[in-house]
C-alpha cells in the first residue's frame, strides 16, 4: 500500500474547520452545492488520482514523449487513458458555469480537487491544468461564438488548450516578442512566428489543440502595449466539426530534467508547412480588443501562478508523506544516548534530526497548501462579492498575495523534496523511490509562469505600492486582524502573535525605507530577498490562522498542527531578521558588482 | 568554445598568492618539486579534463552503465579511454611515494589536479578518486606484501579500488553490519555478506577490482568495536598474475538521479557463485589488526569526506562559470528604469538580480574551494611536520574542519547549481545545457560519506568537545589570528573582522551553553543547525583570509574577490544570527515532536 499523495484529513481541516468553505453555498453561484457535493468531489479526486494518475507517474518520467518521423508525438498510452477518465468525470469543467456543462464548483474546491492529481502525477495533470486556464480566459475575454466553438470541446476533454507567450529570444521579456498577426478581410488574422516552452504544444492526446497566442499586429504600439491575443487552433473547426489543418508546426520537443511526461515544445506558426485556405500564415482569431492581449493573459497568468504554487505544494506534500512513511518503517541506528550495540535498531523517526526534517517539510507543505487554498477562496469571494467595493478589496488582496502564492511554495516545497530525499538516505537518490522525481519535477516551478526574480519585482515594484500603497496596507490590516484574535486567544497563539506583529511592522517600515530612496534601482536591488522575507511573514500569518482554528482541540492531528506552527515560529520566521537588516541597510553589493569582476 | 570547468586564475591565487604552496618544497618530502612542476600538473590536468573528461560527461549521464545477461557491466567506451589517459599521465599515483612510482605531490596539488576532473566529469572521476583512497589506506595500514600486490597495480591504473561499508540494512549505522569473516588455517579469511551502495563495485574498466570490506570476525566484540577490515579482490592474484575468480558477485546496479556514469552496486560476498580453491566464501586478507577496521576506514573516510567536498565544489564551480558565460551572452529585457520598449535588450548580467545569483555562486564556490585547499594543505603539513606537537595540532584542526569541508560545499555548492539553473531560465531546466546535470550530480553529496545529519553529530557531538574542547579552542585561536591580522590591515577587512569576531565568540558561547545542559539529547537536538552555523562562520573566516591575500592589489580579479567577500559578510554570515538564537534557546521543538503527530 503506497503512502497517499495528499492528506484528506488536512484538506478537511483547512477547507471546513478553517476556511469554512461550506459557507460559500449561501452565495447564489454555489447554492446547488453542499458539504456532501464537496466531499464527493474530493473523494472522487483522491480515488481517481491514486488509481489512474499515480500509477503511471514513474513510467511517464522514464518514457518521455518523443517525436516520430511523421512529426507527431508519441506518448505512453496510460496518459491518454487517465485523461479520458478525468474528463469523463467532468473535472475539466468543474469550476465552470452550469450553462457550459460545468459543476459551478467554487475555485477553492476545484483547486483542492486538482491538487490530488498534481500530487499523483505532475506531468499528466498539466494537460487539464493548462486547458482549464485557457478555457477560463476565453470565457472571460472571448465572444460567445469563441466560447461555443472552443471552450465547450475543451471542457468535454475532446480538445486541450495551451498558452503561447515565450519565444526563443523572449522569455521573461514579453515586450520583445516578434510573432506577427496580419489582419485579413474576413476579420481573421494570419500569424507568423516561433513560440518556445509551449507545454502541451503538440501531442495526439486529443483531436485538436487550442493555442492562445500573444502576437503583435503590425503598426501597433511598441513593447507590451502592442501585444494582442489570438486563438489559433491546431485544426480549424468548420461546420462539420474539424476541417483543415492550420499552419502550426511542431519543430521540436524540449528535453527536461523533470516534468518529463508533459510535452514541452518549440512551435512554428505560419512557416508554410500547411497553407490553410491555400494561403500563407496560421489562421488566428482575435480575443477581445487589439493590443490588450497582455492584460487578458495576465488574467490567466495570475490563476496559473497560483496553480504553479499548487503544483509545487502537491509535489512537496507527496514527498513529505512518503518520507514520513519511510521514517516510520525503516530502522537505522540507536536512540541518542543508547550505547548498547546489541539493542535493536530503532525506526528513523526516533532520531531527532529526522524529525526536524519531517517537521520542516510539514511546516512548509501544510503552510503552503493553506495559503494556496486561502487565495483560491479569495477568487470565489471576488466573483460572488455583494458589492464592488468588497470585490475590489478582495482583488487587491489577491493581487498582493499572488507572487507569494507562486514563489514561496516553489522555493520551500522544493526544499521539502530535498529533505524528503535526505530522510530516505541513499535510497532517496535512486529511481526506485519517488522522491528524486518529485525533486526534479518541482525544480521547474521557480522558473515558469514568471521566474522567482520576476515575482520579486512584481511584489516590491508593483503590488505593495499600487494604489498609493493600498495593497500593502490591506495585507497588513488582514494580518493585523489575525494577530488581534491571537492575542485575545492567549497561550502559544498570543506569543506567536507578538513575534508576527514585530515582523510585520518591520517589513512595512522596510518597504517605506526602500521606496523612500526615490531610486527604483536601489529600492529593487534586492527584491528577491524582499519576496522571500514577505513570504515567510505571510506563511507565519497562515500558521497563526491555522493555530486559531485548532484552538484547544485534542488529538494527534491538532497536536501536530500546534508543533508545526511552533516549528515555523522558532526555526523559520526568525530568518527574516537578517533579510530585513540587509534591506534596511540599502545594500549596494549586488548593484555595484561590475560584470567584469566575475 | 565551452566555458572552462574551473578557474586557473583562482587556483593560482589560492595556491600561490594565498596558501603559498611553493613553500612546501622546502620540506624534504616535496624537495624535488617547484612552482614549475606544480604548474605543469595543473596545466596537464586542465587540458586532459577538458579534452577527455568533459567531452563525455553528458553522454555518460544519458547512457548509464547497465548489466548484461552474463552479469558483466557495459559502460560507454569513452569512460575507459579517458581513464587510461588519466592513468598513463601518472595522476593516480600523483601523491604517492616515489618508491611506489608516484610523483610525491603535495596533497593540496593532487586535490587541485583532481578538481579539474571532478568538475569536468563527476562520474568518470569517481573511479580514480576511489582507487586513490583505497590505495592510501593500504599504504597506511596494510603490510608490505599487500602494498606490493594491491597498491602497485592500482597506481598504474590496471586495477581499481572500492570501499565496501554499507549493507542494505545498515547505511549510516555501521555497528549493525552483518558481513562475516571466518579465519582460515592459512591466515586468510572467508567472507559472506551483502554490501550496498558500492561505487565502482563492478565494471569491465580494469582487469581487477580491489574491494576494501568491513566485516565482523565471529566471536569479536559487538557493535563498531568488532569490525575488521579486509582486502577482497575480485580476481585472486597468483604468482602468474591473475588467477581464480573470487566469490564477489554483482547482484544489481542502483539507478540514480545523478552521478549516473559511476556504477553503484549491490554486491554479494561468498554467495556461492564462485568457489575459489573449491571452497565456500569470498577470500579476504586482514588489513592490520582484527577489530580495528573502523578506525582504519576512518582514515580513508576523512580523506574521502574532504574529497566529497571537492566533488561538490567542482560541480558548483563548473555551474558558476557556465552561468556567468550565459549571463554575458544571453540578452533579455531592459536595464532597470529604461522604459523605452524600442531600446535593444541587454545581457542578463546587467540585471541586478542576475548579478545577485552569480555573486552568491561566486561566494559559495570560491569560498568552498579555498576551504578545501586549506584543509588539503593541512594534510601536507601534518605529514611533514617538524615535531609531534605540530603534527598533533594540525591533525586536530583538520579533524574539526573535516565535517565542515564535507557538508558546507555539499549544501551550498548544490545551492549554487540551483542558482546556475535559475540564471539560465527555462534553458537551464533542459538537458541541452549542463547545469541540470550538475544539480542532479551534486544532490548526492549531502548523502554519501556520512549524511549531513551525521556530520552535524560528528562536529558538535565529537569534534568540538574532544580533548576537553581543544578542537574548538584551536579553531577559535586560528580564526582569531586571522581576525587580528585583519584588524591591523584596516578597511573592509577590519570591518569584516569585527563581524567575524562577534560570530565566533557567539558560537563558542553557544557550544558551552549546549553542553552545559549535561544532556546530550538536548545538546545535540539541533546539531544540523549548529553544523550549518559553524560552516558559515568558517567560510566567513576563509573569505577574510582571501581578502587579506588580495590586499590593495588592483584589477578585476581582485575587485571580484573583494566584492564576493563583501557579499558573504552582508548576505550570508548574518544568517547565523537566528540559528545561534535558536541553539541558545535550547529549543525542544524537534525533540518533543511525537512521531504520531505527523
Amino acid at each position: 500500500m503506497p503512502a497517499p499523495v495528499l492528506s484528506r484529513r488536512d484538506l478537511d481541516f483547512l477547507l471546513y474547520e478553517w476556511l469554512d468553505v461550506t459557507a460559500l453555498t449561501a452565495r447564489k453561484r454555489f447554492a446547488e452545492h453542499s458539504r456532501e457535493t464537496f466531499d464527493a468531489v474530493l473523494d472522487l479526486s483522491a480515488e481517481m488520482a491514486t488509481k489512474h494518475f499515480a500509477t503511471h507517474n514513474k513510467l511517464a518520467d522514464a518514457n518521455e514523449p518523443h517525436m516520430l518521423p511523421d512529426g507527431t508525438v508519441e506518448t505512453i498510452p496510460e496518459v491518454k487513458a487517465a485523461l479520458e477518465v478525468f474528463a469523463r468525470a467532468g473535472l475539466i469543467a468543474g469550476q465552470f458555469d452550469e450553462s457550459l456543462g460545468g459543476m459551478q464548483l467554487p475555485t477553492v474546491l476545484a483547486r483542492a480537487s486538482m491538487a490530488w492529481f498534481q500530487a499523483a502525477n505532475a506531468s499528466t495533470s498539466s494537460y487539464p491544468f493548462l486547458t482549464i486556464g485557457n478555457a477560463n480566459l476565453i470565457v472571460a475575454h472571448g465572444n460567445a461564438e469563441q466560447v461555443d466553438t472552443y471552450v465547450r470541446p475543451m471542457l468535454e476533454g475532446r480538445w486541450f488548450g495551451t498558452m503561447c507567450l515565450s519565444e526563443p529570444q523572449a522569455g521573461s521579456s514579453l515586450a520583445d516578442i516578434t510573432t506577427r498577426a496580419v489582419p485579413q478581410d474576413d476579420g481573421s488574422f494570419r500569424l507568423t512566428g516561433t513560440k518556445m516552452w509551449i507545454s502541451g504544444g503538440d501531442h495526439e492526446l486529443t483531436e485538436n489543440i487550442v493555442h492562445l497566442v500573444l502576437a503583435k499586429i503590425p503598426g501597433g504600439p511598441a513593447g507590451v502595449k502592442g501585444i494582442s491575443l489570438f486563438i489559433v487552433p491546431k485544426v480549424l473547426p468548420d461546420v462539420a466539426g474539424l476541417g483543415e489543418r492550420n499552419d502550426v508546426t511542431l519543430v521540436g520537443l524540449n528535453h527536461k530534467m523533470g516534468n518529463r511526461g508533459t510535452t514541452n515544445t518549440l512551435l512554428n506558426f505560419g512557416d508554410g508547412t500547411h497553407t490553410p485556405g491555400g494561403q500563407a500564415g496560421a489562421v488566428g482569431y482575435l480575443v477581445g480588443e487589439p493590443h490588450k492581449g497582455l492584460s487578458y493573459m495576465f488574467h490567466m497568468m495570475n490563476e496559473a501562478r497560483i496553480g504553479v504554487g499548487f503544483l509545487a505544494i502537491s509535489l512537496g506534500y507527496a514527498g513529505y508523506l512518503q518520507s514520513v512513511e519511510y521514517a516510520r518503517t525503516r530502522s537505522q541506528g540507536r536512540a541518542a544516548g543508547d550505547k548498547d550495540p546489541t539493542s535493536p535498531p530503532v525506526p528513523l523517526i526516533r532520531h531527532t534530526d529526522i524529525r526536524r526534517m519531517l517537521l520542516a517539510q510539514k511546516a512548509y507543505v501544510e503552510g503552503a497548501l493553506a495559503l494556496g487554498l486561502y487565495c483560491s477562496k479569495l477568487v470565489d469571494e471576488q466573483v460572488t462579492a455583494d458589492d464592488e467595493d468588497a470585490a475590489a478589496r478582495t482583488t487587491l488582496l489577491l493581487d498582493v498575495l499572488t507572487p507569494i502564492a507562486k514563489s514561496w511554495p516553489s522555493q520551500w516545497c522544493l526544499e521539502a523534496n530535498s529533505l524528503a530525499i535526505q530522510v530516505h538516505g541513499g535510497y532517496g537518490y535512486t529511481r526506485d523511490y519517488d522522491v528524486e522525481q518529485f525533486y526534479r519535477d518541482n525544480r521547474l516551478n521557480p522558473i515558469h509562469e514568471g521566474t522567482h526574480g520576476i515575482q520579486g519585482l512584481d511584489l516590491l515594484g508593483r503590488k505593495v505600492i499600487m494604489n498609493g500603497g493600498a495593497g500593502l496596507a490591506l495585507l497588513a490590516e488582514t494580518v493585523g486582524a489575525t494577530i488581534d484574535r491571537a492575542v485575545a486567544a492567549g497561550g502559544d497563539a498570543a506569543d506567536h502573535a507578538g513575534e508576527l506583529r514585530a515582523a510585520l511592522e518591520r517589513i512595512v517600515a522596510t518597504t517605506a525605507r526602500l521606496w523612500g530612496t526615490g531610486n527604483p534601482s536601489v529600492a529593487l536591488a534586492n527584491s528577491s530577498i524582499y519576496l522571500e522575507s514577505m513570504g515567510h511573514i505571510v506563511i507565519a500569518w497562515i500558521w497563526l490562522e491555522q493555530l486559531l482554528a485548532v484552538g484547544d482541540q485534542d488529538g494527534a492531528f491538532y497536536d501536530g498542527k500546534r508543533q508545526a506552527a511552533r516549528y515555523f515560529y522558532r526555526f523559520e520566521l526568525p530568518r527574516t531578521g537578517s533579510q530585513l537588516d540587509l534591506l534596511d541597510s540599502l545594500d549596494r553589493t549586488t548593484l555595484d558588482m561590475d560584470p567584469d569582476w566575475f
